[in-house]
């Protein structure tokens, strides 16, 4: 038998060991009616050895899963309030302060940052622990995200568990793995439920994507095995890929991937909302273009194929708001000719308000030049909030910071209802050049310059 | 091709490409000739993304590895010199101060958290994530234990490496795993390596120890694959073995394990210097108690067979001072019979001092009441340091601390020169028993009250 | 990275290579254009090693997969005309006729065996060393199973073959591996398009029948890796089941599968139309029980729940030919009394004639009694052909063979449209009792001698 | 758990209770006084279904490893007396007689072998289901080899097992591993065990040979896993390779693999006796290039490192013959003012009668000239019996059949005593040329052409 295979063989026993143990203990020592926070005590100071102490967190894991969500809720409160203690900090921070020499005080500073070390963390780290601790917590996290606008207590616990997750979720404990067909059904399984840009209708859907012209890379925690952390799905083709509904068309040919010149990012799930915020997107794209790079010699372009998804939103409310030089009166004259109205601005709105608009040659081609005009505008002008640096559209901004550019806009790229409502049926194509992204991340976190193709930057130049 | 084998492609693909972009940037940025410090600085405020950053690591690592012991020293001086903004502190401690409700006075801290965070420390995380990180951090504290006596910077930064360390070789990452003769060569050849308690002579004697009577198991990390963290040796006998050379014995018939009703752990053995104080040991027993338990419905006893590293040290001391009772007067009597001497202390020194003493009958029969109750008195009895309630024998502390108690002894049980030297042929068999475990370890570590059977009680008791 | 994963490699780089090889050969020698019959015999002749060889087997195995059903016919009518050499068969015959001795004799056998073993025959053993190869022989005799009937000479080719796979597909060589939710999607797509008893609707279908409560097995051939030979899909259940419909319930609850005490079979299916006639099904069963024994030590019973594929056609015929004595005269009233008729067969068949007669209570609660004896007459009493010690029924002759009993009958059991259309909705329950299997298997293969439960035994017994 | 994992699990489930069958089989029916035949008898044609069958076949083979030489031989002339029936034959073959067209002809021939098939291979057939049947039957076969030569009837026993091995150990069953220094301590010990040419001193040695610019491959069954069938070690060095002593130097600096251009194969060990005869070698080398060549794309050159076994034995029988023209006057006069005697030859042959003539200088650089002028001779124009078509050294033989040629002598070659007493300490390097393979295969086994460099042609060429 392999080591590994071993090694599982061990686990499981040792699983099935601590649940009887786990049981056990809990019959005996009668604990069942403490009450929470005695719990979380004697978690934290109880008596025993290692094992006593897993058995109490087991418990308290057990409690929380059982708990609605007021309950958990209270839960976590309790467990937020676990705090350092003020004095302990204080006498701490004097000694910093009385410290002479750097040696000292280095020391100093170590104690002061153990005194500081809140004992509701301490209580999280044993948690890990259990066998499916880092999912537990995972989750847990997830539950506080939701509420914790609703009680700072919570949102340091968050803020607490954050830290701890992102020393878990270090990207050098990550596992790239590909996913294919012939991987296990209960994976692909859940590919389809955390699918979270273009919907996976049906098995036949799934397979067409995993055939051999698609990769499928995923990212894994050895703690949390058979579950994704993040996984992006790739179309090897020829040319740069516009139309998403092309590329997932079942019934399109297979095409020798050997021959193609190019890879399409096509869709980038993360899988773990309790994970938000602990960012793997970039690794995993940087990493498949180099394997990519290794396995097809004939690839020179790595592109995404990406939604919009603020863009009608953005649209919607700047039509409202109509401000001069909008649209070009050629623009504005086109537009109404096609769709009668008081302004340029109106007639749009009004073609966008038309239930299948885009399936109209007549208004799509109309409403094109303007579309993909304000689209480039949208891009690489409109922030998000008062932060001139940061693009408004949430997936320019992944990308622009992973060290990409913006390289074309495609209109009917998205035929969906949903990318009709959201993108207005444009897609965008971000590049990838290796040789490039140190220098466009750079530009981009730095001055907040947004690189473009010519074509792109012309259109967006276009304004008022 | 499965996932794990996929992944391994993936992972050496990634590694051969780390490399060449490595080597890439540091002949474009022919950064070799910076100073420490700012290759330092670099890495820790640097431009440009993780990349830049990783390959900024990996180059300070590889400097690192081609130093000698002082230009590693200055090495790590330099490192541990980068220590937190005394300021900064000083303003996020004036906000805790400031702050008015629990949830407030819970984001300064953490605020004041972040701020105490020394830059060495993150400087420290980056290494982690270099494909052989683990090990080289592993290493380097290794390095830093032999040294921070010399100075306080180093103990400093040993303190927050080992932090780091103590987090990233948390129990629940380890994975048990079996290690037996289908295990590779090159893992064998390092457990050869390792072995601290009993020499491993040649391959022959490695394969005795993994016979069909014997089961050895060890702790892993995922990220550090191959390199085991500790192992256990374990002979499956019928009743309490006494002495090790028969365990080791390569003629001895290989038994029937199913009919065995103890277990014998007869060498524990820490692998990395670098993770001494991040126990594993009190782990791996207990786990090691389970699997046998379910694989071998026979057996009843678990026990150690262990050596007693300080009783000749301490024996000789006390042999020199003499104190009064030491020996009752017939001890003395049969003593100096065997081997004339003014005393009776003298008369045992001189059996001791002689060459290969227990090879000769008369004088190791001579010496065993007295040699067995002396040691049955130095494990109960004696304390480390000034502190009573902790064995002075450091075996000793460790089982009585993990929950054991000090079960018999036997005189002739190591024969080795080793044997004699250190623990005058005596070894000593610790027992776990799973039902007392818990309320042993809290004996222990709770009141100092270290547990035997009656058989060793009664000898420690015949004292003065 | 693992031996395993190595060999893969191995194996994958070994194919690219012979392909190419393959690739190169063909076009250097331009042989494309010989004749069927002159490829051959340069295969079975021709010069060169055994890498020439192999590509000229590839090269034809390519013009094989390349025709269509009348080319594959005459291709193969032309492989079968490869037989041994007459005369040589006369010389070695001759020599068999002149031996003296033992000795002699069994030498002079062994060259005439080797003299009758035909050309075509070793031809097709060239093709097992393809790396597709035993898959491509399986699926060729696929196609001579259903055009043998039309050629002597292609049922000569078919009977080397068989002998050839017979041998290739040894029960020794064989894995038994369990599939569950966790196999591999592409796995799980063959049993749905292999299920042959019971079909898989969907894959939330699929996802039921792998369960915690189910277990499904598969035999493996080691040179055709996921590609499964024969599964088995068993339920844990409480008491025997008689309803297949309950069984595959969706929406049922997931039973604890550790308290259930009897394992029932209910979908045995085989994959490979060109291993048929070379059984794996009963070495499964036995298999299967012998690990489901292993894992639930609660299991007391083991059982098919099985379909009577020939009952409808036997029961339309025999109620047509309405013989004296085939029902009771209370039967007959009974049934008249639902279903006006001249006689009580006419009156049955008008039953099972009407479209959805199981859903009416009056129906089939009034044509039960009847159904289940005459089911129990077919399958204990009426023989295949003019062979008494044969069941007529196919399944039944399957699971009588492999040594288990008749059990039980359920009306109802299968209300399905191919149910009731086979097996008039019947299902019969036959008991694997391992204690019984070899006298079982001994009293049916020997004897013809059918065991059935008493219960089913007292039905049997009730006819004219 | 992965599928390997279960079905290792699964494999093992079915051993323990095949055991536990087997034992209770045997002990109910009370088997064990049965007289061998009885029992052979009983396999054959014994009631029951496969289990009895098998159970049966697992005592025989019990029974024959419990026996001694004497006992096994009587054992094996039992089974072998199990031959097919005369009568059976004389009809069959009558009835081919009598066919009348091809279809009935082909039936008639397949019944005919049908009958000739002797029943002691359906005997060991049988086998093969065993668990460990296949190497039962491998070694049986080695004991077969060694004794058929005193019994016929052992011969034509060893024939049937030899053809049903070939079919068992069919190419297209094996699998080609990577063995290094991760490789099962198990496996390792094994190497050591069966290397055939160059001793495996200690297990630095066999480190050395694993090291990162060597390669080690084997062939596996799946039936004997963890068993070679036959291993190759390969070294990758710059230019060809002359000493093996330099090769196996375990101080020698280990080289960067990607910089060699040269693979030397410089041992291949078959590991099973029982398979002798039944060739893996041929295709074991081209494998080993062919994956080389993907491995690393700077190697040029293939050839061997190999002995000449027979050419002392042939070279003493020369001298001593000492036909005219053996030696030039030049060779005569030289060798004489090295080594007194009457003659050239005489000198020659007391030069190799010293001890370690190879270490005094003066001795070996003169007799280097003629005695690589006649290993050239011996290679090239020497033939085995009376088949002037093939060379008499075996190993000569084996590369020449595989299609490799004769590329350059090297003296000193091995200097080990075994390296002096057979080969003169000569080496001879083979070279693999892949677009040649084929040719040179062709040359040989038809023509008997032996093809070397010019430079041996040229040597072999000096002859009287």
């Amino acid at each position: 038998m392999s080591d590994a295979a071993a090694t599982g063989l061990l686990d499981r026993a040792i699983r099935r060991i601590t649940t009887a143990w786990r049981d056990m203990a809990a019959s005996v020592a009668g604990e069942q009616d403490e009450s929470l926070e005695a719990q979380m005590h004697a978690c934290l100071n109880g008596r025993g050895g290692e094992v006593s102490a897993r058995n109490r967190a087991a418990k308290l894991a057990d409690t929380y899963q059982s708990l609605d969500d007021a309950g958990r809720r209270q839960f976590l409160q309790t467990l937020a309030s676990f705090d350092s203690d003020p004095d302990a900090v204080a006498d701490a921070y004097t000694a910093v302060q009385k410290a002479v020499d750097p040696a000292e005080r280095a020391t100093a500073k170590a104690a002061l940052r153990r005194a500081l070390e809140p004992p509701r963390l301490k209580l999280l780290m044993q948690f890990t622990t259990l066998p499916e601790g880092p999912k537990f917590l995972v989750d847990l996290r997830g539950f506080l995200l939701k509420t914790r606008h609703q009680d700072k207590l919570l949102a340091a616990l968050e803020a607490d568990l954050r830290g701890l997750l992102a020393a878990w979720f270090d990207i050098g404990f990550l596992e790239l793995a590909r996913i294919d067909w012939s991987s296990p059904a209960a994976l692909l399984e859940k590919l389809v439920q955390y699918e979270a840009v273009h919907e996976i209708r049906s098995w036949r859907d799934m397979k067409n994507r995993l055939d051999s012209d698609r990769r499928c890379y995923a990212f894994f925690h050895p703690r949390m095995p058979g579950e994704p952390l993040i996984f992006v799905e790739v179309a090897l083709v020829k040319g740069l890929a516009g139309s998403v509904q092309n590329l997932l068309d079942e019934k399109a040919p297979v095409q020798d991937p050997r021959k193609a010149d190019t890879a399409i990012f096509y869709s980038i799930s993360n899988c773990q909302q309790g994970l938000s915020g602990i960012s793997f997107g970039n690794f995993l794209i940087k990493r498949v273009v180099e394997l990519l790079t290794t396995e097809f010699r004939n690839l020179r372009t790595f592109a995404t194929l990406s939604p919009l998804p603020g863009f009608r939103k953005w649209l919607d409310e700047t039509l409202a708001a109509n401000p001069p030089g909008l649209l070009s009166d050629e623009e504005a004259t086109s537009l109404i000719s096609a769709m009668p109205a008081p302004t340029g601005a109106r007639a749009l709105a009004g073609i966008l308000a038309k239930r299948g608009w885009w399936r109209e040659v007549g208004l799509h081609k109309t409403a094109e030049p303007v579309l993909v005009r304000l689209a480039a505008r949208y891009l690489l002008v409109e922030s998000a909030g008062h932060n001139p640096k940061r693009a408004r559209d949430p997936v320019a901004h992944f990308h622009l910071s992973n060290g990409a550019r913006i390289e074309r806009l495609t209109m009917l790229g998205d035929v969906s209802e949903k990318g009709a409502k959201e993108s207005a049926t444009l897609m965008v194509n971000y590049l990838y050049d290796p040789a490039k992204i140190e220098d466009w991340h750079e530009d981009y976190a730095g001055e907040g310059k947004r690189n473009a193709s010519t074509a792109v930057r012309k259109l967006a130049r276009g304004w008022g």
